[in-house]
């Protein structure tokens, strides 16, 4: 191309920040940049109905078999794509399930067939169709929800014998960062509005929700939080929820342990006390080393993690980099993402995408030079309420526990919301560096 | 279910706006409300990667087979799906074209291979790879992208024989509210960073963004909008931009006519003077009876139009609904959407969806209760210009038309954002009223 200095490429004196970008640049122009190869796609009929991705773009949940998390490392925004919200569990007992139980496939509820029932300490007990909710004054609303943690010896031995880390919330595979925490635009009915409707009675203090999955995964959540902010959610990411999430109805509690998040919900009742459900007093509970167990800890903490650069990452040539990542909390919005290159001994404050929302996932971003030498980069949220992000060692300092602890147990680890530190070699290769 | 008064239910009597609901249970309350049936869904394995929707959920673009439109109708919140996001024009001579001219497929760029040149008025003319523009810093905003128009009489006349509407930008399909505006996250670099990186020579006041399709779309966009707000996208809610959005890289210009959001961009030249291209000087420009055209329009004006209850839906009876719909302003945020069932003679503020964000589609809602009479439906909105979404009658007007003009016309009619008024007959059909 004519008057292209394909060949070399200015540096931004004044602007330390873009430094290095050009030595990329060099590497790669080649003289011949126009002629970029057309591929054609899948046939026309087939994108007209419901788009398809491009076939170069193969970012999946994951780590496969085990569990379907989202593909952090991959991210770009804030929304996590309906196809890449996260899945958990793999022992088929709560709502997480990918299905295993179903005999071969998820639950796939018929919606004109779908009802929700709203009972015990109510004046009115009532069932609703789908389109009778979907009449209800709606609204919409971004919110994560991330899984408590719940990784025990058991059922995840698998995958620690294929040398995962018992890094709870962050599955840390060789090749993509795993997350048990996925963002959407929720919309459907405010939970209070319902139970307006059926007018809860004096004395009433919790509710049970069900799901509607063989499991009937049920847990109890206090009426406050209830008449809050709970949504009873039919609509993700502008369509509906998919099966994997409950279709066709779902309970949102905004930034409280995932699982509470009731997917295929089909019955509420209104009551004077926590029921004491297996998930609540088998599965969730947080076993300390001195058989203490901390019970009904709804509400998720402040986590932050860099997603670019992260696990299975390189970088191909010194110079500058955005380091990217995704902060969120359940007690309320971020106010504050600080970034360290050296391993924590220093930060700096990262900027903040606007809209900053509520129980959501924020992105932040911070530019760095990156000179060749090993580096330690990590990230430590702050929320609304002032809570910080602990490092690990903090976090079992709190707990009470040594450090192994985290490695060895074969306890349920809930809340597990450490400082996540990823090292950059010299060669340029990223990887985990939480128990280095 | 023992307890509850599924034959009866309570009308909330301090809260007019839910009366109505009521009846609706009674209808469909059968005493047996928790047998819904589950059905199995498609198997894990494909689950897994990258999900699906239910087998119950059939929304898609249409109408078919002229064009690919949002399902308008089918919306919730404010994100459009990327399976849902709008693909435009039939003849292929333009960046919506879905392709039929690429023999059989929409085209699919390898991202490794693809570059971007940036060049003309401009001390140093730059090559970027995909990789390189992904370095740099980014940014993720949320805006929709729609088409100026662009109806006429030749391409559509098949549209036209099926009886469709001279709607330019709502196709009224008789099951479904089509649009040619839709909503996403977009995240990529600023256009700004990149024209300072290659240095902006004096002079300069336009650039010319193009394609690498076969047809090449060209537009001419002024410099200081390119230095305001565009982005050089690579993201689109949270994953690669679709094939049929620009993949690797499209240009987005923030609440401009759709097709200046050039798709697979590939070059973008600094220049002094508009380029007068095809599109601008043929295809886009909209003509008067006189003979005199608009050209260069490029800000897309505000625009609203109710989605529910929209052509094709039912209101099963009568009762409470909650008039939902959707806002946009190439002008900015929306500050008012004004709702009335009665025509336009009065008029109502609607709630509207926060966060409220510039040029991106706003959610308004406003309580309705329907006493089974005639009624005509219909919304206004305002945006932070101050600039109202005018009646036919006042468009007309101000385009010194008569009413027939936008039936009868061959011309291309852009930037046509009427009120949409939708009947709602006594039987509780919803249909087009705009030329009634």
């Amino acid at each position: 191309v004519k008057g292209c200095r394909s060949g070399r490429r200015r540096f931004l004196k004044n602007s330390a920040t873009l430094a290095g970008l050009a030595a990329g640049a060099v590497l790669s122009a080649n003289g011949q940049p126009l002629d970029s190869q057309m591929h054609a796609g899948p046939p026309i009929g087939d994108l007209r109905a419901y788009g398809r991705r491009s076939r170069f773009v193969t970012s999946a949940r994951g780590p496969l078999p085990y569990a379907q998390y989202t593909p952090l490392g991959d991210s770009m925004g804030t929304i996590t794509p309906n196809s890449l919200f996260h899945v958990n569990g793999t022992g088929g007992f709560h709502s997480h399930s990918p299905g295993e139980v179903y005999g071969g496939g998820l639950p796939d509820f018929d919606p004109r067939q779908h009802r929700l029932l709203i009972h015990g300490m109510v004046d009115h007990p009532l069932i609703f169709t789908m389109d009778e909710l979907m009449r209800f004054p709606s609204v919409s609303r971004f919110h994560f929800i991330e899984c408590s943690g719940g990784q025990g010896g058991t059922q995840y031995a698998p995958i620690r014998r294929l040398n995962f880390l018992n890094d709870t919330n962050m599955y840390n595979h060789p090749h993509v960062l795993y997350s048990k925490s996925s963002n959407a635009e929720w919309t459907g009915a405010l939970l209070s509005v319902l139970l307006n409707e059926v007018r809860v009675q004096k004395g009433a203090s919790w509710l049970v929700a069900e799901g509607a999955e063989p499991n009937r995964l049920t847990r109890s959540i206090p009426l406050e939080k209830a008449m809050d902010d709970c949504l009873v959610a039919y609509g993700q990411n502008g369509e509906p929820i998919r099966p994997e999430q409950g279709y066709p109805l779902r309970l949102v509690v905004p930034g409280w342990e995932g699982d509470t998040n009731i997917k295929w919900l089909r019955r509420i009742k209104v009551v004077d006390e926590p029921y004491m459900t297996m998930a609540e007093t088998n599965i969730y509970p947080s076993i300390r080393p001195d058989g203490k167990a901390r019970w009904f800890l709804f509400e998720m903490p402040p986590h932050s993690v860099i997603t670019f650069p992260s696990v299975g990452q390189r970088l191909p040539v010194h110079g500058f980099y955005e380091i990217r990542g995704l902060a969120w909390s359940g007690g309320g919005a971020i106010r504050r993402v600080e970034v360290s290159s050296d391993g924590g001994r220093t930060y700096k404050d990262a900027e903040l995408q606007e809209p900053i929302l509520r129980m959501a996932h924020t992105r932040f971003r911070l530019p760095w030079v990156w000179d060749g030498a090993e580096a330690v980069i990590q990230s430590r949220c702050t929320d609304e309420k002032g809570q910080v992000q602990p490092s690990l060692a903090e976090l079992s300092k709190a707990w009470g526990v040594s450090l192994d602890y985290w490695q060895e147990t074969s306890n349920y680890i809930n809340h597990f919301n450490p400082i996540h530190p990823w090292k950059v070699t010299r060669e340029g290769s990223v990887q985990n560096a939480l128990f280095a």
